[in-house]
């Protein structure tokens, strides 16, 4: 985007957040457009919202932030009923604007919107059959592979088109959809991804990624959809059609390490009592001795209270974090040294200086980052710097919807624990085991969970993996 | 575009102009640039350039003149060799940018991106058809109906699914294909819009959708694709495929009195030798009697000196046009009554003051502008105004490529040629003859054109006339 | 403003076009934003508007055309009375933005506002003067030593204040000032440029450098601002005040021959009826032979008519402008020779081939464009190419307002009319004698104009011409 | 600036923050550009950078954050030697651009920058003279007053002319100064606003409001700039002038509350050991009971891990602040009651739920944030809310930089602490104490600081306080 920009963009990238409102007496455009400030974290890319009043249907969409893309005024309509909304991340590319959501179209059944998040393991072969049946398409997004599903369905009514879709697709998705007189949710399966539904004290219904979504409306939780589960919501109220309940389930653990905002609750757990319970169990585990614990700012910070609760040992701040940096800077003409790791991040030499200090991070991808902060600390004067993570080491590639073009860079897939330790620097390196990471998670069922990343038990079991990076497989196909 | 925005728009609208460039020495996609600039008279609210390298594609759009599109830099790839591109007018609507061209798709046989000139006449059934087979559509452009029947086509070559699907469509067009490998043009049956064929001394094709496409970029001109004919482009030189040769042709007579500009040629025929042809036949017909022959700017122009050259009076300037308006003004708070052709033409008068004046120009909407002229030249003391037109007067809807959107508001739809004078307050008022026409485009068949928008002999018989505002056809089926 | 653009300016730039308006009725900014697209001609890099209610001032400015600075919105206050405008032209340099005008200030008298046309000869020396005094300028225009003149002042009106002023200043101006009740305009005691006083139906006083500014507001022309003459409207009428009407008058004759526009009149002498005249001159002096007369758009176009009517050859369109280019366009990668003449222009090869072309423009700088415009018409098959120019070769700098700096480059300062000739490739060439020219604006007496540029009979004679480029001269003196 | 948005600034605004670079072997401007970063909380509405190579001088200034006034490039010169920088905050008003910095402007002396940090308590008096005796205002910033007063200073070194200037004026202030060959640094006689001098390894010199700014481009911190001192430097490297020592300092503990960023150290004292001892003494001075200790993040937290560590009650998020906000959002068309709030801060059920929750802020505005926290923590189950403040109440206008433009609605100049709870709902409320604040500044003599918007005792004594909103106090004179 911006071509001397240096990126400084966030450690783990997951593809998206979706959102959805049905109301016929609130302002379902503007409800979602807070819906996606709250999702933001989710991705920063670029962000859209549909909106139709039961005849009409428009879509607003762009690159950047919510307050970016609406930066003059939120899309409305007269008489507007249902709105459904996105937020993406995704690296650069060609057609960038192209392949932002909502997707909309026409087909034989009227218009349809649809908002995906997530990945699915077989849309390359589907996209090869339908291009074989003469199908085209404008976007390398998976959305418009499902969209095109729906509109070739025999079924009769948009429910049994929407079913009959989700059936063919195999991954880690959550979809909204918004026809002229229905928003319906889907959620995959296995349940790799959140999609929860809340309701207002008016009675609008919302269906959101996160329940952070819900809260900054003003709406009351009522329950997660489940995994295979799609709702439909309509002048009729809300209906659930169970369309693949029976498969194990395998929520991405990742949610409630990294992802999840810690204000939110997925499937019953608390994602800030999961991280907090994290930071305990490593505190335990790792048996660990200092003077003050810090965090990373700012995914490192509810562990690190953590394991100062359990630990004993004070929780001060060690590090600031700059908050006003953007996505991108300027990379001045003669090149400093670390510029971009010093502009987010100093230490604070009072707090540090002369102590042993235990330093709190949710997970290391390429070690870099992280050899710069305990460098940092040691000039700063610290004694000793112990590393704790609050998750296990990230060996392998994920193929449910986290950005993983960085695998080849994930230190953990090629160094043991001690090489990483003497990679950073630390005097000491824990990581948190699966075994505490499940214990970490009592609300729900540890077992029902996905931990590929850790041990390559990949609940998806037909081998579908995309080779590379899958982002760009239908437009590397070729071109 | 801008909200209080008053607009200037071009009094008549076409749909748009087409360009392509096929090279392995030159910058086609500079070049395209540069054609481009030289068709957007043929369309100013969009513009595009798509380009490929024999492997990847990629294409760059955007709402605005070329200059605005492209205002920081020129689509450029490693090692391009092909690149089409495309202007377009086209009044607001839902989804502007989405429609923009040229249209870039997969497909099983690759990528394809096409730009298009014209309008189907059966497009909505098309549509339909492939609707009810499943097909989605994103935009309302008709070259979404003409690339999804080429993904359909069972034919094997390119060339083949071009011209199965070719025979399918009916009406006015140009198009510009680009594949990996090849180029390809075609022209509608009828002939309705131009197309031509240039080259470079280094041996560079190009396709344009006039010659002045060609000069500024330095080629020759090799001959216009023939209605009905399909070239094609590729590594092996140029090939012809004549898919429709036998039907009647009626190749718009509008090109020659208002849209193309004055320095291309058509089919054979000057533009400007037709329009100074239609002056001098006017002033035959008219045996216009005055002081002085002036032009309404621009487009009056060329008629005009024809005027003066067969009638002996001289010709001078009399109205002043201000180059610098742009496309949108907004206008003050205070409404000034005819503040938008004030802002445009200035009469000059001690040119006309106490003249018998005898002003020309090229066809006639509404009317209001030109009364709102003739006032200004009576104030600035005309003795005499006597208006002459370069054309018939215009009664019936096009719907063959120029907006009719404003057809319930064509003063020759409801009024008489003497109840227009009274309207726009001109002394005497003269419309050139169909037959003066006629004889004005000597250098090519004139009974093989279209005439229907002033005596309603459509050439193309099966009725299909859409209803209304055809360009919304699309988006106004269900919303 | 665009790193890679290609720059496509006027040929000559002289520095700007004033605007004001004095109303309790109207909307004087709403008109002082029409007046300023009239006047747009005057200067396209920069423009402003500053308006006062009587109490508070406000000045909004910025880089561009008018419909870019105001793409938005007009400015606008509550109660408004009194607004000036300024649409300005410079080159580039340092602080762009802040060299914009109108000028706002504060000083011990209030607020003042000043727009100015012109240059000043002594400029230096006052503001070398007022910095001893402990002075600072923060930009590098005129204006700004103007107002601390005024602001420095021991005069006790404000009118005896700018009076005093104006006796300290030499060289070519008109001033728009504004203070929270009056409007006041000047010009310099020579009348080197052109300003006008208008009067609406309501009352509404306008001071505009061109009548045309006058006429896009509906207002009637009511005299010139004499050469020497202070004018001051306030809630009493309009004041005139000479303060320097003896000296001998020197009005620029390159606003006939070019800057103004043609539907504008200067001192009673129709700008149109000079170049007219100008070019029935050339004709009856160059005794030309040719088949056509064509004009190199638009600057040559009303002397080519001129022409013309003189010679009895007719005129017709032979080089085609193109009207979309805007002032800098992107120079596609690989270069292709003449690009910037050949997108602006192309000549007609129907009109032209096998003719005796007599080819009509207002003035040549470099020859270069002049050169390429002669080997395109021979390219399009002219028989032969003859030069006509409605003004004598230019020679020599001018130190009043119009750009010199390619000065250097001027091919009449080093070469005799037959080298240029031979530089150019045409045929023959003749100027328009100094005589011819004096004869062409007989409204007026030619004695009391400056020729300057053509014979360097300056006829300020201080000798205090600027050495270089004199829009440099203060941001040179020590950086 | 953007005419629906809904504002999300700050809570308490300071002026500016400044910076300089001196360096002959690194890279300035880039420097600078980085040293605004880190400063970037003192100010968030405009940005600049002025440059020089020693003899020429640039400043490039814009609207915006540091990464949006410099989105597109730093700015940078051939050669360039010396940099100063400066952030600013200030509300809405007319000629927002033209009041950015820093100041460059041309004098007898050569070329001046200048950027102002503070707020002079005598500018309208020293403006009223310089105005009498001619001088004229462009903004209505003080750096103005202060450059003219430079610039008639008749002191022949501009060291000298400095002093001189200094010594007229009286108030707040921290000033970065640059000559072609200079750059100068000064700091108030009474100390109120930090200002701090670096060196790097390769030996530039670096003049910072806070040592954060120096940490950013790894210079080492040399000392702080004294009260009433001002430093040059220079190719001899650096020299102090003292220019009024012997006055009693007051160093703003406002800095050590709110504004500094933690990790930054003025005059010897850390502001993070400031803020968490300032926790700790909090605990003890209310002997606070609960369950969790939360913070208002992201201004209270430093102080909440004081209070946790001090009580022994465990330190926790309860709280989560939304990252992505930016500083105005639209406000959907439907309001919701407390969007805002809800956008940027969500209460985190499972771990406020049935607790007694000791929520720390920093300080209390207006008390309807408090209020609307609290309730936000109630709905999410806390039990009982105890809300401790991290500084006294503030109950009088500050004179010396920060924006008291909300004095009126000062919650504590009108309530007692027992209404203040009542207002904002909490079970209990505690602010820390004036004797406790001083001790938690225990590195720095807690009596030379400036405690005047708890107490009112000011310690410039001449009773100039600005009646109303000082910013405006220039622009509201005459208009």
């Amino acid at each position: 985007m911006y071509e001397n920009g240096y990126n400084l963009e966030p450690k783990w990238k997951e593809e998206c957040g979706v959102y959805g409102v049905y109301s016929h007496t609130e302002d379902v455009s503007g409800m979602t457009y807070l819906g996606l400030y709250a999702l933001q974290h989710r991705g920063q890319e670029s962000a859209g919202i549909a909106i139709t009043d039961g005849a009409w249907m428009d879509v607003t969409r762009g690159m950047g932030l919510v307050n970016e893309v609406f930066r003059h005024q939120v899309p409305h309509m007269e008489n507007q009923c249902i709105a459904i909304g996105h937020v993406r991340y995704s690296t650069t590319g060609s057609s960038l604007l192209a392949n932002t959501q909502p997707l909309m179209v026409n087909y034989a059944g009227g218009k349809i919107a649809l908002a995906h998040n997530g990945n699915l393991t077989n849309a390359a072969e589907i996209r090869h059959d339908l291009e074989q049946q003469g199908t085209i398409f404008q976007t390398s997004i998976d959305s418009e592979v499902f969209v095109n599903l729906i509109a070739r369905s025999r079924q009769e009514t948009i429910e049994d088109k929407v079913i009959e879709s989700l059936k063919k697709i195999k991954g880690a998705y959550c979809l909204t959809i918004m026809t002229e007189s229905k928003l319906i949710g889907a959620r995959d399966p296995q349940g790799f991804r959140p999609l929860c539904i809340g309701k207002t004290e008016e009675g609008s219904y919302i269906i959101s990624s996160e329940t952070c979504g819900l809260d900054v409306v003003g709406a009351e939780f009522i329950r997660d959809v489940l995994p295979g589960e799609m709702v439909v919501i309509d002048e009729d109220g809300i209906k659930s059609y169970p369309f693949a309940t029976e498969e194990p389930k395998a929520s991405c653990i990742f949610e409630y390490i990294y992802f999840a905002r810690p204000d939110s609750v997925i499937d019953g757990q608390s994602v800030h009592d999961a991280r907090f319970m994290m930071g305990r169990m490593l505190a335990r585990e790792s048996g660990c001795q200092g003077d003050i614990v810090i965090s990373v700012p700012d995914s490192g910070t509810t562990a690190a209270t953590g394991v100062a609760f359990e630990s004993g040992i004070p929780f001060v701040e060690g590090l600031i974090k700059n908050r006003y940096i953007g996505r991108t800077f300027i990379q001045p003409t003669q090149k400093k040294r670390d510029t971009a790791v010093k502009l987010k991040l100093n230490a604070i030499r009072s707090v540090v200086e002369g102590k042993r200090v235990i330093m709190v991070d949710d997970s290391i991808v390429r070690g870099t980052t992280s050899g710069k902060i305990v460098k940092m600390l040691r000039n700063a004067g610290a004694k000793e710097v112990h590393m704790l993570i609050s998750s296990p080491p990230i060996g392998y590639p994920c193929y449910y919807g986290i950005d993983t073009s960085v695998r080849k860079e994930l230190i953990a897939a090629t160094k043991s624990v001690e090489e990483i330790r003497e990679y950073i620097g630390a005097d000491t390196l824990h990581f948190l085991s699966i075994e505490g990471l499940k214990q970490s998670v009592s609300a729900v069922d540890p077992e029902a969970m996905c931990y590929a990343c850790f041990n390559s038990a990949y609940p998806i079991e037909d081998g579908e993996k995309p080779a590379g990076d899958s982002k760009y497989v239908f437009e590397q196909r070729k071109c």
